[in-house]
C-alpha cells in the first residue's frame, strides 16, 4: 500500500459515520433501559397495581440515573466530535471500547432495578458505578488520544479550546470513583450520587 | 475558553446529529412498542389460539395508541428543527428531556395492555394520558425555550411562522389533560380519547 | 401564515430525516426478529440441545421470511425516496403507517414461530401473510400518492420511470394475496410462498 | 424504462443509505447481546448474588467475543464503504445478506450463555462459530464483487488499495474456520479463539 498515494477523503465523511454508528448505539441503549422496568402481572385491583407499582421505586431510580448518565455521555460525545476532525485506526478501536462499556450498562442497572434496597444492594450498586467509572475513564484515554499533540483535532479549533476540554475531562473520574465508593457505605447513597454527577453535568456552569 | 473566538460551525452541522440521535430514539421507541404483544403460549387447537388472540384487544388498543402518539411526535419533531437552525446546552437538555418521557412511553403502554379491561385500568390509563400529558408540556417549554427572542430560530424562518407554531402549541397540553382526567370516568374512554388526538393531529386541517 | 412566503429548503432535506427515521425502524425490526429465536433453556446433553434446535425449525422459518421480506421492503423503500424528492403532510402520514405495519411485523412473526406445524398454523399464517398483504397495499398508496401528477416526484426523475415504478407496483399485493390465500389450504406452503416471494423480488429479473 | 436516460444521482448519496441502514442494524444488534445478560433473580444476601453474578462467566464471555466480532465487523463495513462508491442490485442483495449473518449472531452467542462450561457446549459453539465463519464468506463475496474489475469502486481509490484489501480479506474466512473447527477440540478454546481474532483484528498491524 505504500506505493500508492492515500486516497483523499474530505474531513467531515470521516467522522460522520462513527457519529452515527455511535449515536445508534446510545439511542438504543437508552430506549432498552425501559425494558427492565417491569409490569406487575396478574393482579386484581385497583389498590394491588397501585401498591405494586409505588414498590418499584427501585427500578425507576435506577431507570432515571442510567438515562441521565447515557444522556450526558450522548452530549460528551457529540462534543468530542465537534473537536475531533480525523479519525485513524486507533481512535475507532478506543470508540468501541466506549460504546462496549455504554452498552453494557443496561446489564447493572437492571441488578440494581432488582437488589436495591435488600440483600445485593451492595454488590449492585459496586456494578453499576464500576461500569459508570470505566466508562469515564476510557472517555479521558479516548479525548487524551485525540488531543495530544493535536493528532485528530479539527484545524479549526483552537488549543485553548482543547486545553480547557482536558482540564475539564479531569474531574470526571474522580466523581465518579466517589460515587462508585459510596456504595461500601450506602447504596442507595450510591445511586444518588451518580443521578446528582449527572443533573450536575447537565448544568451549564462548569 | 474566553480569549478565543468561538470555533464557526456551519449551522446545518448543529442540529443534524441531535435529529439523528432523537430519530434514533423515536424509531426505536415505536419499534419496542410491538414486543408488549405477546403471543399465546403453548394452545393447541386454531380456535383456542383466535380466541387468545381476540381476547387481546386492549393490548393492540394501547399498541396503536402509543404508536399514533409517538409517530406524531416524530412528525412534531421533525417541524420544530426545520424552524430550529442553532442548539445550545438547554437545548440539548430540553430534548434529553423530551426523549426521557418518549423513552417511558413503552412502559404504561406495557402496563395498560395488562390491565385494560379489567381491575387495575384506571391507574394504568392515568400512567399512560400522565406520560403522554408530560411530554406534551416538554415538547412547549422546548419550543418556548427555542422560539423566545427568536433565540434559536434559523435566520430563514419568518417570524409569522413561528408564531402560529407557538399557538397551535398551546392546544397540546390541554387536549392532553382532557383525555388524562377522563381515565376518572372511564379508562376506555381515556385510551380511545388518546387515540382520538393523534388521529386529529394527522389531519391537515389545524 | 399565508403573509409569508414559504421557507426555501434544499429538497435534499426535506426526505433526508424521512429517510433516516424510515431507515431506524426498518434496521430495527429485521433485528428485533432474532429475539423470538429461542434457546432452549437447561438441557443437559448435547443430543438434547441438537434435538431442540433441529425442533424449532419453524422459528427459523418465519424469521428468514420476515427478515427477507422486510428486507426486500428496505430496498423498496430506498428506491422510492430515489424518486420522491419532497414531502408533504399525507406523505408523512403514509410513510407512518407504512412503519406501523412494518413494526407489526414481528408479532404475527411470533406467532408463526409458535404454532406452524400445529395446531394454530392457519390463524398463525394468515396473520402473517395479512400484515404482509396490507404493507404491500399501503406501499402502493404511497407510491400513487407521491406519483399522482407528479405530485412529489424529484424534477431529475422521467416519467417514464415513474410509469415504469407504478406498473411494477400493481403486481405485489397479488402476489401477497396468493400467499394469504395459501394460509387456507397449507400453512406452511403460505409461509414458504411468502419466502419465495422475497427471493423472487430479489433477483433483478423483472 | 430503457428509452429514458438513468436519472444521474452523485456519488455519496449512493451509498450514504446503505450505510446509514447497516450501520442501524449493527448498532442494534451490539447493543441487543446485553439482553442475553441474564440477572440472578430473587437471591437474599450479597453473597447470593455475588456468587450467582461470578457464575455468569460464560455468559460475559459470550457477550464480550460477540460485541467485539460485531465491532470489527462494523470497522470492515466502515472501510468498505470507504472504497465502494457505487451501488447496484446485486450489492443491495449481498449487504441485506450480510445484515442477515450478522442479525443472527445474538442467537448462538445466547445459546453459547446457556450452554458453555456444560453438556452442550460443543454444539453451542459450533453455532456460533459457523455463524462467524459465514458471514466472513459473505464478506468475501461482497467485496469481491464489488472490486471485480473495479465495478463498483469509488474513481478516487487507487487500485493497489484495492488489491491489498482483497489479498487482506482471504485471511478472514481461514481463521474463523480454525475457531469454528477448534470447538470439536474444546469449545472453550472455540470461543477463546474468536475473541482472540477479533483483538488480532483490533491491532494496526496487518
Amino acid at each position: 500500500m505504500t506505493d500508492s498515494a492515500p486516497s483523499p477523503v474530505p474531513e467531515r465523511n470521516e467522522t460522520a459515520r462513527v457519529e452515527a454508528f455511535s449515536d445508534g448505539v446510545l439511542a438504543i441503549v437508552v430506549t432498552l433501559l425501559v425494558l427492565e422496568l417491569k409490569v406487575p402481572r396478574g393482579l386484581e385491583t385497583e389498590a394491588a397495581v397501585r401498591h405494586a407499582l409505588a414498590e418499584e421505586w427501585h427500578s425507576y431510580l435506577a431507570f432515571l440515573t442510567s438515562f441521565a448518565t447515557v444522556g450526558i455521555m450522548w452530549v460528551n460525545h457529540h462534543r468530542l466530535f465537534t473537536l475531533i476532525g480525523r479519525i485513524d485506526h486507533w481512535l475507532l478501536m478506543l470508540n468501541l471500547l466506549l460504546l462496549l462499556m455504554i452498552c453494557v450498562v443496561p446489564f447493572p442497572t437492571a441488578i440494581v432495578s432488582e437488589y436495591l434496597g435488600g440483600g445485593g444492594a451492595q454488590i449492585a450498586t459496586l456494578a453499576l458505578g464500576g461500569v459508570y467509572l470505566v466508562t469515564a475513564i476510557v472517555f479521558n484515554i479516548l479525548w487524551r488520544y485525540a488531543a495530544n499533540g493535536r493528532r485528530l483535532i479539527a484545524s479549526h479549533v483552537s488549543q485553548s479550546v482543547v486545553d480547557a476540554q482536558t482540564k475539564q475531562y479531569r474531574f470526571g473520574p474522580v466523581v465518579y470513583l466517589v460515587a462508585f465508593l459510596a456504595a461500601l457505605v450506602s447504596p442507595t447513597l450510591s445511586v444518588a450520587l451518580n443521578l446528582a454527577i449527572a443533573v450536575f453535568f447537565a448544568l451549564p456552569l462548569r
